[in-house]
């Protein structure tokens, strides 16, 4: 692991040294995770040309060594009491003779970005524009490998759900019961919180559990993933209840697995992001459905549930291969439901096979 | 509801004319809620002298009528997609000629200051310096009536769990199932994670569950917290597994006890806010334990875990009347594990029968 980390935070070196920053503080916590492969809460990365330097919360438990729990991984200081780790690392920075410091102020807040100015006296302050963020776009093997067991686990948690008794059971039950399946099948957590919408909720993105029970000839949509070592994926899918389906919904279920399945088809190295997108929501178009704000139908997945790339619509910056992004359209009838289908797919070339599917529950109508 | 917000929005009104502001740009969701009622993702308040006007995000799914669904509560926009609801929120107060907008500083950050100071041309931006934080410590009834509501949450959940078997269950799975049944018992959702410590992790604030499983003999520290309508409250028990504690483990239970006790007891009106924290660290330091770098054994509660007022052992600020506050000493024997006892309490002045204590489970050394 360590030296994916190292390699990592030497490419972010080079980029600083490229625009002329000598040294970054990192503070957003999945970029210190990105680059140090620990995660405590509050702690701030410094790194210089030629070193790295962890600045953690002085309230971290240490071990039951005495030890401060992360002081094996990488160089550190703890922090004063009540001292913010930014701070902490950014007085530092003046002890290494640091000339440019690039932060990150989409992170800061004004507050926190003053107290470091007032640190880091005669330094001069920059942005580190969103760099650890490009820089996590596209996944090494370990992440990859990180992202199909999140896929795993989440395939399994939902495989067992739907061999059990669902009539009669609340939203808010379903999705609890969703979380538990995962953590027990090794997730550190549910990544976001399960999204279980019966009846009229069916089809919404992000839908709130309710205390609403599932009734014998309701769709029920289903959007889970596990996070895995930090990692999270995306999947939905949506089911029907009872032995019969209405034509209607056969209808709409055929209609939304068309659309994801060219949304699917259309991830590729080279093409634009709203690509899958626009060809997904034409083929919803054609079948008589559009919404009036649209929200884009997929994003990119890793340490964050949604980061870089955007795929909305309107996006003209080119898929990479190795990125994982989720495809998920959806139609919502209001009154009556509706369906959404999602997966988190690889962009890999055709010529190695194509687009990578990490989520590969059934999308088929079920009738449960 | 309503009359109880007006309310709140006048008193900071007041607080920005006092202060030469004529409007403020409210975007710490826990603030937004305090004000509004509402807690829609992303939304931000703005605060002129004569009115209130809600900015909601464009991705914020319209209800079933096609309305949004925060339209009935206040004056509202909707912002444009992919707009910060802040930058929305800006734009508008030049359109009603403010000309001195104070900003939460502490919760914007830099690159989300900037896009608003460029969308407020002419308004000089200024920082509202914390003023719904300092409004929010003393609770009016209706926050009151929500602090009891989610200690009894917590205080089922608890009881609940201590009637079950618990020998040979993991940390992680007691966890999960203190979380479903506050839910369950009609709260939002866990106000925090639950830590559920065994063995060696007992006694220590804020671990995180493990797989380790419970066994005879063990201390079992549970520290949880319902969520009620945005509220929070904070209670923390350790138990011991088995019939028979060692004569170690009743030892320290009485002292983090005695400890706990003389903390409440020093909960009053006009009391330095570290005085609790600073009496109990006293019986733990006769007793023949101290901490190095002391953590704060208590802080305030209510739409955020831990808020104003802070407790720890310097702070000088005096206590008020109606502010929930928790206290929570413990002791941890590296190896051995520990004892911690954590109560929320409202201050109450000696007249009107001194603290109220909230979360009202036992805190005698259950044998389970």
């Amino acid at each position: 692991m360590s030296d994916a980390h190292a390699a990592r935070r030497e490419r972010l070196s080079q980029y600083c040294s490229a625009g002329g920053a000598d040294a970054a503080l990192v503070t957003k916590p999945a970029n210190v995770r990105y680059l140090t492969g620990c995660a405590p809460c509050g702690a701030t990365l410094l790194l210089t040309r030629d070193r790295a330097l962890l600045a953690l919360p002085a309230e971290l438990p240490p071990d039951d060594t005495g030890e401060h729990p992360y002081a094996a991984e990488l160089p550190h200081l703890v922090a004063a009491p009540d001292q913010d780790t930014a701070e902490a690392a950014a007085a530092a920075a003046t002890g290494l003779r640091v000339a440019d410091l690039a932060v990150e102020e989409h992170d800061l807040t004004v507050t926190r970005h003053r107290a470091i100015a007032e640190q880091a006296a005669g330094v001069r302050l920059t942005d580190l524009n969103r760099a650890v963020e490009r820089l996590r776009v596209v996944k090494d093997d370990q992440e990859l490998a990180e992202l199909r067991i999140a896929a795993e686990i989440g395939d399994q948690a939902l495989g067992e759900l739907l061999e059990s008794i669902l009539v009669g059971r609340t939203e808010r039950h379903l999705a609890m019961e969703l979380e538990r399946r995962m953590i027990d099948h090794g997730a550190d957590r549910a990544g976001f919180p399960v999204s279980v919408g019966t009846g009229g909720h069916s089809g919404r993105s992000d839908h709130l559990p309710t205390d609403r029970r599932v009734e014998e000839g309701d769709f029920l949509t289903v959007s889970l993933g596990a996070q895995y070592r930090g990692y999270t994926v995306c999947a939905t899918r949506t089911f029907v209840i009872g032995a019969a389906p209405a034509p209607w919904q056969v209808e709409l279920h055929r209609l939304v697995f068309e659309a994801q399945r060219a949304g699917r088809e259309a991830l590729a190295p080279g093409v634009p992001g709203g690509t899958p997108d626009l060809v997904a929501r034409e083929v919803l178009r054609a079948g008589g459905h559009h919404e009036e704000r649209p929200r884009p139908f997929g994003h990119g997945v890793g340490l964050e549930v949604r980061e870089a790339p955007q795929l909305g619509p309107g996006e003209m910056g080119k898929l990479d291969n190795r990125v994982p992004v989720t495809v998920g359209p959806g139609v919502h009838l209001p009154g009556r439901g509706g369906v959404r289908i999602e997966d988190t797919l690889v962009v890999r070339p055709l010529e190695e096979g194509g687009p990578e599917l990490l989520t590969i529950t059934t999308k088929e109508l079920l009738a449960l």
